[in-house]
């Protein structure tokens, strides 16, 4: 598969560039904001794009045509307001759904937040956040793309233990980053993730492992 | 109809509510977020009810008990800050719609704001509450219920003109909350309007005529 990463200079896109570019199985092509990440990508020989996820529909496709899969771990982040909350954690990532949609690419994989389904478990303190995760993880749902919604727990820039826990519903806990990435690379095929939302946490199973029991 | 006013206390929902209470045809419970509001609307013979749009479906649920349509009309407001527009225009209205699934109520009027629908037309000044009306409307096409969406222009505090123009998308425009209330009266039960959403602005037509041509 050639997948799209949206949110490759994040720090979850960044294990996941690297590992898709490593991977025999996978091409990858990152997508960022600005000409100079891309152009440090491309200096790692990995193919980058620029677009903007407050911009057209279209111009997100145009960006990821010829792509077999999108991951979607983009993120306003903690430094930024609620109105990037809006326009980029919840709008911008509806805006690269439809975008799937009109590229004709149809493996969608959401990288949420634990429990961002159960609305009486968001994290007190950033219930806005939680909120715009919630809907646009509702709007994956109700879209005609086979998606795979990963919500991990706490994110630690830890090495990873290449051990995950994985499953609908779990008590809140942490993952290193690494984790994760390795986590979306074995769920981009695993027909046992397709159109079904999980809870990710450190544990004792394989990625792969954890995943087929789901 | 006994018509549930989510927002009765708001600066359209007290038009409406006075409509309705005056109306032969209908009934009306207020919902409102404070007692003294309660109190208010009481001592002028409205029934009225306190709930929290922060609170839990199941709290609005039995509120609206019994009810058999529902207007939402609330809204932030001007003075709080994009937390609210996430907690209260988004996820307040999805709780609402899930609330009137629970308690068996079909009919819901939503009240939107201008081209909300059209990314490429939201008030740039504050595209992230055009983003949460947006998404709230989204949620409520594709819910279970019989939905009417009305995206009014600029808001205007002067009397009611009585005339009034919908369409599915018009320019920019201003309408007295007066004629929106008095539209949202002549949308109820007005078969021409479900599962629809319109612009609505100032115009040459009574709220039934214009209605009557969607």
């Amino acid at each position: 598969m050639r997948v799209f990463v949206v949110g490759a200079n994040g720090q979850i896109g960044r294990h996941l560039v690297k590992m898709l570019k490593e991977s025999d199985q996978h091409d990858v092509r990152a997508m960022v904001r600005k000409e100079e990440q891309a152009d440090e990508f491309k200096a790692d020989g990995i193919e980058a794009v620029v677009a903007d996820l407050e911009g057209a529909v279209s111009d997100i496709a145009a960006a990821a045509d010829g792509c077999d899969a999108i991951v979607f771990t983009a993120g306003s982040g903690g430094s930024t307001g609620l109105d990037k909350t809006l326009l980029i954690d919840l709008d911008g990532a509806v805006k690269t759904m439809e975008a799937a949609e009109e590229a004709g690419i149809a493996r969608f994989v959401m990288i949420s937040a634990i429990q961002a389904n159960n609305r009486e478990n968001w994290s007190e303190k950033i219930r806005p956040y939680f909120a715009a995760k919630h809907y646009a993880d509702r709007e994956l749902m109700n879209s005609s793309l086979t998606y795979t919604i990963i919500r991990p727990g706490g994110l630690l820039n830890e090495p990873g233990t290449g051990k995950v826990k994985a499953e609908a519903n779990l008590e809140r806990d942490s993952i290193p980053r690494e984790d994760v990435a390795a986590t979306i690379m074995a769920a981009l095929d695993e027909e046992a993730t397709y159109n079904k939302g999980f809870d990710l946490v450190s544990g004792d199973d394989t990625p792969s492992e954890a995943l087929s029991k789901l």
